[in-house]
């Protein structure tokens, strides 16, 4: 990490430091919100934001992401979450209480496309990016130069389809000395082994350059070129064992029309990936998304 | 009206007779969620969907849009909203209590430009707008046999600089009798009175033909093609006495080029109004929209 | 037709009753816009507009759309069409030579869902679109009211898939009385036979209400909704045998999120459909598309 | 530059070896496409793409860009110039023919804002914008880390209100050291004195950082947030002694609502800034543009 974007993180910790977030799912049921707002306003804490969501109020789900503020927070903050549990007991809830000020660990798996990556980079020194990016694994050198100028380490993983129990094995042990909490699959082009997605749920963020369900697999600019559609897009969603099936988190697009040809969608493509991908890591880090089944709740 | 759409109505107002919405300001502070929700929660009224805005948590105002379901509601209502008034005071709130069983009455006042009246026509028919469209006002004869059509009373009423006060006197008469909530100004093209502005406010929408705050006042798109711009817009706004700057509820453009004459960007406008002020017209009715000195917070 | 409308069509009709379009698709090679173009300036035709394109310069195919205006065309437009034959013979074209002033015959199919039908009918209104919208067909009497205020015959046909061959029989003999040009499926819902699909090429443009290839077949909105995207949108295409695999003329989408359901999408959806359908039919209408396998370039 | 862009551009030049660009403008008549076009095939030249517009076929402007491919063009290259000028002077045209191997040389001009500069870099280094970035001026040292890494030439000139003249002076003097053809204002944030601007017709492009022509001037998004719009935008445009009120190249525009403060719109005012700098300056190293008055024509 570099002096700069160093300092900008410290700046955000201390403007943050009181700061909490609380995701909430649970079954729908009449005074769930008058239970929490009462809890934090025990505490004294404010609530500077809150969303709500009901799948169907009779019966359905309840989803609620608070974002409070609370004097004193870091003195105080263990013993919250560990009050909380009795309320959270009382609604059957799916929980987790989050301080921004504790910033999140990424890593960034690259291969030989590098906009992504860049993009990323870029979001991050801007400030726009709030997060440690803490050590880049590709299975290319090509991104080396770009990733170290970062102050960033860079890590070569040979992987292909033959050694990939073995590469796996180097990439989680990396992920493990590194404390990771979030991996950001920047155009990696490998398919990961669903040991390795079991491992990490809903902390693999992937981009696929299609407006998905449409062009699933391989090739999908080449695909969309055949096909004559008059929109191409991109798709960040959370990476399952079925292939593009996770949970989609956002989508874009972009118009083309006959003049395009591959090469040229493949241009406008890119623009569409890098800022879909930012935008779903950046929610991700804000702690704005809630997973229900195969849909993603962004509040 | 005709019979398919008071069916509609009905439908609707069966289906929400259980629903009420809360619409608060106040200056922020912890605790009002809190109170709220309790005070909900003593009525066994279940929140379906609440959205919260704070300006600035520390001494900033609170806004907040709650829809709660509560059994019975049609025998409760004037009860609760009479037991709320000990916690708007308590929190100093500017608040209403609304519920989409009771209709609101909107008046189309429309000239000879006809787009944006058929727009609203055509979602009301279509359900996507639930209203009692109860009267259509022009200073021109154009929209008679359209708005007849649909069953709606259609008044004349000859408008121009010269005649303002008596047209206006003859308007408000209508607008008396037909208990108007919502004055719709769909193209209307005549400046009101202060008088008028003030006897409605936050009541009366108007769609002006450019993204505001470029090309204020007369003649848009002409300006438009004159400046060479890339993107045309409208936007839909609440009335003030100020000409087009009153609070911006919605805007949205498309895409022009070189090729685009006066003509061809007063087609695509078309299409940009159309849809602008619907999408306005419709929050309103649904209550989603707080204004704020000059500005509008949409749930 | 209405007065009204009427007297629109003649106006366009005087207004442009010099103006040629020519569309040509042939093999690439040097020479053909200095052979067309020379062509033109012996009839003294000024070039208004043109645009071309080339799949590849070097052995590729080559588009072009001329449109051009001509004095005293009317007169000269069989002689100009006859004496074209030999340069279209050298260069192996295959061309058409429209006049915007013989304005296209439309019929637009319909079912119960009338909001794509709405659209047409109020562009063709506000006079956004040129055509003669000689007949509606529909399997359900819904739009009779709507379609006859417009002063436009409505034809009911029973159609199901057990009377498919006696429907088509009844359609295919109105499109021949009516002397058809264009068919519109405006959210018609039957699916049309090989045989009523061979005896229209190029002829008939349906809407799908999702962006192909996603979502091909029925219920596109159920199923946008399980998948849980983040937009949705509509296509216009050419119908050809291959179901949602016809030319993509365009597409366009909205965003969408978790607080969507299916009835809501529906609703967004339709004002996609609507502008999507009627982009696709004014271009067709305006001869600004060439069909090139299955792909569209639209000038 | 680096090694790598090096290559880049180097297969450009091989590719486009033998293409070349004529961009025309003159008063429309009969005939000009037919002497055009007759004149490129006596050369053997293939026409690969051509746009043409005319403001008013009777007795307006006429506008083309010819894109033609030429066997052995670097050796006629100048004969067809040459040559070409007959036709010009018989047609009065004002024109221009370039070649895309002579690959066009690019100062910009940078403060302490980096995203567009960063954008342009980034682009560049991906291979979508095709120009030899000769060397960056700022009145800042804070690029020089970045640009020097690109092996990029970096200058800092201080440059205020106090010293325009002289650190004019010294920037003129860069210009004609690198031979520069294009300067690109990437939110410099000082103002360019009349002398400056003359002497660079049609080659300064700017960022605005709002929608043209809402929010001249100073502190955009401070003051689009005090209106309350619901968009906010970015536009290019060549810089001329009216300030922000050159010909507008390319605009857009991004959605916001009350919760976005004047930092967010910030942040998300800067996607949009990079991206509609880079098309449009994309778009004029492809000589796309033609000024027209105070319009473009962007083919």
């Amino acid at each position: 990490m570099t002096r700069e974007i160093e300092k900008q993180l410290s700046a955000h910790q201390e403007q943050y430091k009181n700061r909490g977030i609380l995701l909430v799912r649970c079954p729908d049921q009449p005074g769930i919100i008058a239970a929490v707002s009462r809890f934090l306003f025990q505490y004294s804490a404010n609530i500077i934001d809150s969303s709500q969501y009901s799948t169907n109020p009779e019966g359905g789900d309840f989803f609620i992401r608070i974002e409070f503020a609370c004097e004193d927070l870091q003195q105080k903050k263990e013993e919250i979450k560990t009050s909380f549990k009795a309320i959270a007991e009382n609604f059957s809830m799916d929980w987790k209480m989050n301080f921004p000020s504790e910033v999140k660990r990424t890593a960034i798996f690259a291969s030989k496309e590098l906009h992504c990556l860049r993009e990323l980079l870029f979001e991050w020194q801007s400030g726009d990016l709030i997060t440690d990016i803490a050590v880049v694994v590709s299975n290319h050198e090509t991104a080396r130069e770009l990733v170290e100028g970062f102050g960033i380490p860079f890590v070569h993983i040979q992987a292909s389809k033959e050694n990939r129990s073995e590469a796996e094995a180097a990439q989680l042990k990396i992920l493990q000395d590194y404390e990771i909490d979030v991996i950001v699959l920047a155009r990696y082009m490998q398919i990961l082994t669903p040991a390795f997605v079991e491992a990490h749920p809903k902390q693999i963020i992937n981009i696929h350059h299609s407006f998905l369900p449409a062009f699933v697999g391989a090739r999908p600019y080449d695909r969309a070129y055949q096909r004559g559609v008059k929109l191409i897009g991109a798709t960040a969603h959370y990476v399952t064992n079925d292939l593009d099936e996770g949970p989609i988190i956002e989508q874009d697009i972009e118009r083309v029309n006959h003049r395009d040809n591959i090469e040229n969608m493949k241009k406008i493509g890119r623009s569409i990936e890098r800022r879909v991908l930012a935008r779903a890591v950046k929610w991700h880090l804000e702690d704005r998304i809630i997973v229900d089944g195969n849909k993603t709740i962004v509040f």
